[in-house]
Formats: C-alpha cells, sequence, structure tokens
C-alpha cells in the first residue's frame, strides 16, 4: 500500500462491500419473507457508511495482518451498531421517523417488532462472533472470539453505548467538577466512543496484535471517535440535507446539547482538527499499513455527511 | 443424593439463594444509584423462579459433575429470561402491569428506560458468560465457553425465543397441514421451548458432558419445556391470583390461544402428564444424580403458580 497512489474513497466503497455482501449472507440463512428477518434486513442494509466495521479492518491492515480474520467481528460490530439506532429511534427514545433516509424500522413496520428486531440483531451479533463458521472462511480461534465477546459486551453495555443513551436522554444536572463540556464529552464517550475504540481495538485482537500496538490503536480510536462526534455537530448545523438524508438544524429545534452550541462552531472545528492531529501522532510509529486509518482520520473532518 | 430423603422444595430454595446471590454480585460491579442499574435490579431481583438457571445446574448434576461450572452461565441464562421479559411487558407488546407481583419496568421507571434495561441485560449476559472469572470461581474452558454462547444465542434469537414472540402477536393465519394446535406448539417451541432446552444443554456443555448424554438431557428439557407452558394456560384458569401474582383467567379475557382454549381442561391436563412421563423416560438410564431433575419435571405439573 503506496501513500501516493492510495485512493480512500475506492478503499471505503470495496470495504463497504465486503461487509455489505457478509451481512447479507448472514441474513440469507434465515426464511425472507418472514417479517422479523425483513424488519432487521430494513435496518442493516440501509446503506450506512459501514464506519465501524471498515475501522476494525483498517485496524487488522495497520498491524499487517489479513484483514479478513476481523471480517466476522465486524459484521457483527455493524449489527450492534444497527440494533442500537432501531432501539434508540423508538418513539419512546429519540420519536424519529426516518434513518439514512429512509423510514426508521418502527415506522415502516411496527414498534414491537422493531424492539424485536433490535433485540434479534444483537443477539445474532453475539451469534456471528462465537459461530462464524457458518459464513466465514476465516476467523479467529476460540480463545480470541471469547476476548472479542468480552471487550465488545463491555463496550455496548451497563458501561458503554446503553448508559450513554440513557444519559442522552436524562436532563442535564450539574455536578461539583463536572462541566457541562465535559458531560457532554461523556455522554458521547458512552454512547458512540467505546464501539468506535472497540472496533479498532477488535480488529487488531483479530489478527493477534500485540499489546502495544494495540494500545496505540486504542489511543487512536478514542480520539477520532470524539472528532466524529463533533463533526456530526458540526454539519447538522452547516450539512446539506439533501446529501445528508435528515434536516439540518434539527439539533437547535430540538434543543440537544452538541459543541457548536456550548463551545461555538469555530472551537469545535479547531477542537476537531486537534483531536485528529492527536489521533494521527498515537499511530505516527506504524508503517505504510496505517495509510488507510490515517486516510479515514482526515475523512472525518472533511466528510460532508 | 438418595431418592428417599431428597427435598425439592429446599433443593430449589438453596440454587435459588445461590443464583440470587450471584446475580446480586454480577449487578454489584456497578454503581448502584444509576438509574440504569436500579432498573436493572428491579427486574432482576424480583424474584423469579429461577426455574431455568435451576435446570441448568440440575443438568450438570446429573452428569455427575461439579455444577458450579455451570453457575456462570446459568446466571446469564437468568438475565436473557428477565430482558424477554421487560420488553415482552412494554406497551407496545403485551402491555402488563405487574410482573412476579411488582410494577412492570417501565411501569416502574420509564418506557425508554425499560427498553435500555433490557438491551443492557441482554448485553451484559453475554460477558458473564465471556468473562465469568469477574464474579465466579469455577467456569469452563474458552472452548466450552465459545460453545455456549453460540447455543444460547441461537436459543434466544431469529430462531428462537425473539421469533416467538414475534408469532405470539401476529394473528393466527391458517396454512396448509398446520392446526390450531401444532400452531401453538410451534410459539411455545420458540418463545419458551428453545430456551428452556438450552438451559439443561448448558449444564451439561459446562461440565463437559458426552454428546450422548446430553442428548438425552435435550429430550427430557424439550418435553418438559411444552409441559410447563400447558401448565401455565391451565393455571391461568384454575390458579389462585393471590398465589400467581396476577389475576386468573387472564388469558381468557386477552382472547389469547391456549392449550385449554383448543383441546380443552382435561385434555391439557392429560397431554401435561404424558409430557412429563416421555420427559422422565429420556432420562430413565441416568442413576440418583438425576434425582433433581427427575423431582423438577414432576414440580412441573403439580406446582401451584
Amino acid at each position: 500500500m503506496n501513500k501516493m497512489n492510495f485512493n480512500l474513497k475506492q478503499y471505503l466503497k470495496e470495504k463497504q462491500e465486503l461487509v455489505n455482501l457478509h451481512l447479507k449472507m448472514i441474513l440469507q440463512q434465515y426464511e425472507q419473507k418472514r417479517e422479523l428477518v425483513l424488519a432487521m434486513s430494513h435496518s442493516l442494509m440501509a446503506g450506512g457508511k459501514r464506519l465501524r466495521p471498515i475501522l476494525s479492518m483498517a485496524s487488522a491492515e495497520a498491524c499487517g495482518k489479513n484483514f479478513e480474520l476481523a471480517l466476522p467481528v465486524s459484521c457483527a460490530i455493524e449489527m450492534i451498531h444497527t440494533y442500537s439506532l432501531i432501539h434508540d429511534d423508538l418513539p419512546a427514545m429519540d420519536n424519529d421517523d426516518l434513518r439514512r433516509g429512509l423510514p426508521t424500522c418502527h415506522k415502516k413496520f411496527s414498534e414491537a417488532t422493531a424492539i424485536l428486531a433490535g433485540d434479534a440483531l444483537l443477539t445474532h451479533a453475539f451469534n456471528v462472533m462465537s459461530q462464524p463458521e457458518q459464513v466465514f472462511k476465516n476467523f479467529p480461534n476460540s480463545q480470541t472470539r471469547i476476548k472479542l465477546i468480552s471487550r465488545i459486551s463491555q463496550a455496548a453495555g451497563i458501561q458503554g453505548m446503553v448508559e450513554g443513551q440513557m444519559l442522552d436522554m436524562q436532563p442535564y444536572q450539574p455536578k461539583e467538577n463536572d462541566s457541562l463540556i465535559n458531560h457532554l464529552k461523556k455522554i458521547h464517550a458512552l454512547k458512540t466512543g467505546k464501539m468506535i475504540t472497540v472496533s479498532v481495538e477488535a480488529g487488531a485482537l483479530s489478527v493477534g496484535a500485540d499489546p502495544e500496538m494495540i494500545n496505540k490503536l486504542v489511543a487512536y480510536a478514542d480520539k477520532i471517535g470524539l472528532a466524529f462526534q463533533v463533526v456530526d455537530d458540526i454539519l447538522n448545523i452547516e450539512g446539506d440535507p439533501k446529501i445528508m438524508g435528515k434536516a439540518a438544524g434539527s439539533d437547535v429545534l430540538n434543543d440537544k446539547m452538541t459543541f457548536p452550541a456550548i463551545i461555538g462552531l469555530d472551537e469545535s472545528k479547531k477542537f476537531a482538527k486537534n483531536l485528529v492531529d492527536n489521533a494521527l501522532d498515537s499511530i505516527s510509529l506504524f508503517d505504510e499499513t496505517a495509510v488507510p486509518l490515517r486516510a479515514i482520520a482526515n475523512y472525518i473532518i472533511n466528510r460532508d455527511h
């Protein structure tokens, strides 16, 4: 992989297609006409960016190994991400009608079906991690799989994504030694950060990377995860609704706590840029195998949706 | 364990206490005042029968091994069972106000919190299975844990419990070669049967039982799982609401499909008795180590709640 001729757009497209193909294969094991499978498929195949699985595979590549070993866990992570979107969109939560430009799962099907489709995606993600041989040619050994399941169930659960969604729904109650901006950082670290970090970690674990390498990759991931959120907030103000698949300015309308609302638009942009620079520093000792990870970090602040 | 002096009531109590103690230890790792942890704890510690974990441990004992090896997976199964109750009780699903004599999770907290508490319990069940060393002294090796996760995620997901709940919510549409009674059996096999069967299987797998033994135990479990459902339907008509913690006759009021409604009360009782006899036949070659499993089978048709 040469820095000079690396084409990120092409790279993202290839990896997206690989993930899409395997997610499809996972669901194709089940009767396609069943309402539950239709609902799972509606949300899973709605054309997301596949950022988490791509990060996971790029991390495996950065370790100089066969990234296909990371494909099963990458698909499992995307299933967990999709379940969280389905549940977050529910009327009792964020009550969203649109997701990725399509009707949300509960709008297209029903609330009950959406709850169950989310449950089934979450449950089946652990099936994919424990039984990858049903769909994948390459996968890590049992011991590595157990490690992956333990790390991912931690990032997705009580101390991770689910708690982040809880905090995001609760009104902010100022505490001593806790500023508004720290509170917002904490919500993001839990709600999206931990899953992004574990995606990068899981890719490296899947190929048996050594702990020192993993630490550097985790430091990279912690920073780009937060940068991704800051840019999301910025795009919600400046983005083109046609490209984003949802209305701009919705955060302001919904009175949401965002980085621009707290520290201003310019400071938010500087903050995001700073995070990405730090992320790149964390993996500066990696050689050309980390070109995709570097390109993804830069893409995160330059994207338009 | 001697047939003559085996005391089932004492046995169930001891095992329940063991499960309760460990479920408590699992949650005690997290800040107790957090809304999410409170909601998980409310439903998890509401005093269920702990039938699934007890079956799992009794199955391990039947194989003549240290049942404590089955304790981690037993607790994980109870967490999955509890998550399914929380989600089934939601307004969009069965819309129940009471569970085990207490307010349901969404009544006590909020709908959003109940959805997330269920999600967190399901996610954390896989953490307990993959990282049992955090709470348990005895646990199976990685390879066995992967097998357990694969079997349980199958029983709980697309082809198991979640699909059972989907079917249970959909109106019955007669198909060729499918009678009403077969349809009801299918719903129960998916909604509750597979998790009961996998509980028994998981106990045996945890202690490294040989496949022949496991097959017999699975045959036992398939039958008592269905018998349990049939008796549930009977108790809904004949049971004492004070003992059951919910109103009798609610199935009739809600126009629910039940065994008594389709084949009558007497036939339902005969059917349940027959299932239990067959279950006992399946494990007739086990020695005194299977005394608890035999007693549980008999308890299932003689229970009052």
